[in-house]
């Protein structure tokens, strides 16, 4: 766990500082697009087994590392170890996605609800973490990472994915305080997951508030945006004398970049629908930024790919401050070999000198 | 059909005249919610059925004008009545949402497409449009509709509904230009379709496009928005000596609300991502606005409904131009009382004198 780290682009590039190129790392890298992790996962059983799983979860975290050569690791693991650990009954059904067996709609379905011990309901996890530390060698970085609570929410509440969000939604609006109340639950039971992923190696952290875009900028700012920043206020900044940068990223939240750059994380994720450009005038200076290559640019050919990637990288410009990723995550349908393409793309773009 | 329109506040609104109050309509107005529509459709058989007879086309678009005192009808339809028209085997199976048994994929398929005359395959829309105008008596304008060329592709290449829309986007980075034919054709389908409809008594049309928001912005602008601009320049500006105001509507689109107002539509559909008085900062006073109540505030007890209703009403601020509406469709589950709540709402809020 305390093997220099080689590769600190990533690190530093969040934070702002001045790199020689631009990192690179992409959302859902350890996945179903990848053969290794088809047949790890076979082996495995299912997702759940997957992720419950150090050891698996280690070897499906290193897949694409040992494949490509990004710039960073990221925990293989899922947004809803939360809820798993709350016992509500988690479930992946093929082709379905997750169900919540018990979901949570009442009053005193939230007063029956626990924080979980991350070293404890969560331990697994936290085993994966140290774990892949220590396979790693100081590689590149690992990343930790939590859904929002507004994101996790919604799972716990509908019962699963949903298209209308109708039941949170719902209570939203007929008791605004109980969905408070799992708010500030799931707040906690995230300040101390992420803490606990830190003191096992995490060197970086990412918030996933992939359905926030769905709420109204009000409700946004009051259910998710602040209970966003009450995690990066209650996390951990600093493991093993180096700074901890955090990364928030709201899918659909191109509209509130300003107000997410302000609650004092270090990076802002930003999805496909914004540009750079856009996002960097709106944001200034304050926070590094994360992206944003559409998914779906590695179905096009070798040279739209590259040249779709080259748009990326010159919109945000000179300076330091970005994080090549794309504005989402990989689909399973995509050939590794465009992956490869892509990242040897970014990797061979240079910064202007003196930028 | 050539009944005097008593209430022409939706027609005058649009078009950015004085009004003595807000006019209101409610996407998907006619629809599950409504017992007596849920009558009819059975009466139908299902859904392709109920569309495509002009009498029950008739009978479900007056329904919430019988029940609530709405300020415009929009004919009952959908937007895959194009490519039903081209023959493409359209079926929507209970509870999946449409199917296309035929999706077009290749050059080939593409070269297989005929544009439709409304006047003979979408002969039914046709003739409900001037059973609706001559039903209506003139209480309210009748707003015609199509899906624009983006999106109802969308369905058309993916062969159905889709969360990734990954054959359509594979499209486009492996074979743009012949995404660029079907756009065309579909512009050029779209023009006529809404034409005959303006002919046939359309007082207003609205073109939905429900999947622009999943592009990047460079696509957006040139799949999307290029194609609306065609159609917006081809629509009848005039019918029965009166301006026939258009409505172009983005869901998603919040970030594009400028590039949107400037194709020379008159007012522009929001969604309730974004606040009406950031959307009226950008636009400005180039086009009316139309929106954008979230669709979910309907769960909400009378007296938070209230609230939000009037929260949205107080953001667009003073002066005209604006017509009330929600961000997107009303869901099933809505009790039908809180709409009328709702529309009761909107009608009493009173325009300050001057404004």
């Amino acid at each position: 766990m305390t093997s220099v780290l080689k590769n600190d682009l990533l690190l530093r590039a969040l934070l702002r500082e001045p790199v020689p190129r631009r990192p690179i790392w992409l959302m859902r890298q350890a996945g179903r697009y990848l053969p290794e992790y088809r047949a790890t996962r076979t082996r495995a059983g299912n997702f759940l087994a997957l992720c419950t799983n150090p050891e698996l979860a280690c070897e499906v975290t290193l897949q694409p590392i040992n494949r490509y050569p990004l710039d960073a690791a990221i925990l293989f693991s899922d947004i809803l170890t939360i809820p798993h650990a709350m016992n509500l009954g988690l479930e992946f059904e093929a082709g379905e996605g997750p169900k919540i067996a018990r979901p949570v709609r009442t009053s005193a379905d939230i007063d029956n609800l626990r924080v979980p011990d991350p070293t404890q309901e969560l331990r697994y996890v936290i085993d994966a973490v140290a774990l892949i530390r220590r396979e790693l060698q100081g590689r590149v970085p690992l990343i930790g990472f939590a859904g929002s609570p507004w994101t996790v929410g919604t799972y716990m509440v509908e019962g699963g994915g949903s298209k209308t969000f109708g039941a949170i939604k719902r209570m939203m609006y007929e008791a605004p305080r109980e969905l408070h109340r799992l708010m500030a639950l799931l707040a906690k039971a995230t300040i101390l997951y992420l803490n606990a992923q830190i003191a096992a190696g995490a060197q970086a952290v990412m918030i996933f508030d992939t359905w926030g875009g769905i709420l109204n900028p009000a409700q946004y700012r009051e259910f998710s945006l602040h209970y966003m920043a009450e995690i990066v206020a209650g996390l951990t900044r600093e493991a093993q004398g180096r700074r901890v940068p955090n990364i928030v990223f709201t899918k659909g939240g191109g509209a509130w970049l300003v107000e997410i750059a302000a609650i004092g994380c270090d990076a802002v994720g930003v999805d496909w629908t914004t540009d750079l450009a856009t996002a960097r005038k709106l944001v200034g200076s304050q926070v590094a930024l994360q992206g944003n290559l559409d998914p779906s640019a590695l179905f096009a050919p070798p040279e739209t790919l590259r040249a779709e990637a080259l748009r990326v990288l010159t919109s945000f410009g000179s300076g330091p401050g970005h994080v090549f990723n794309l504005g989402h995550g990989i689909t399973p349908d995509v050939d590794p070999e465009r992956v490869a393409v892509l990242v040897e793309t970014v990797k061979n773009f240079a910064i202007a000198p003196g930028a």
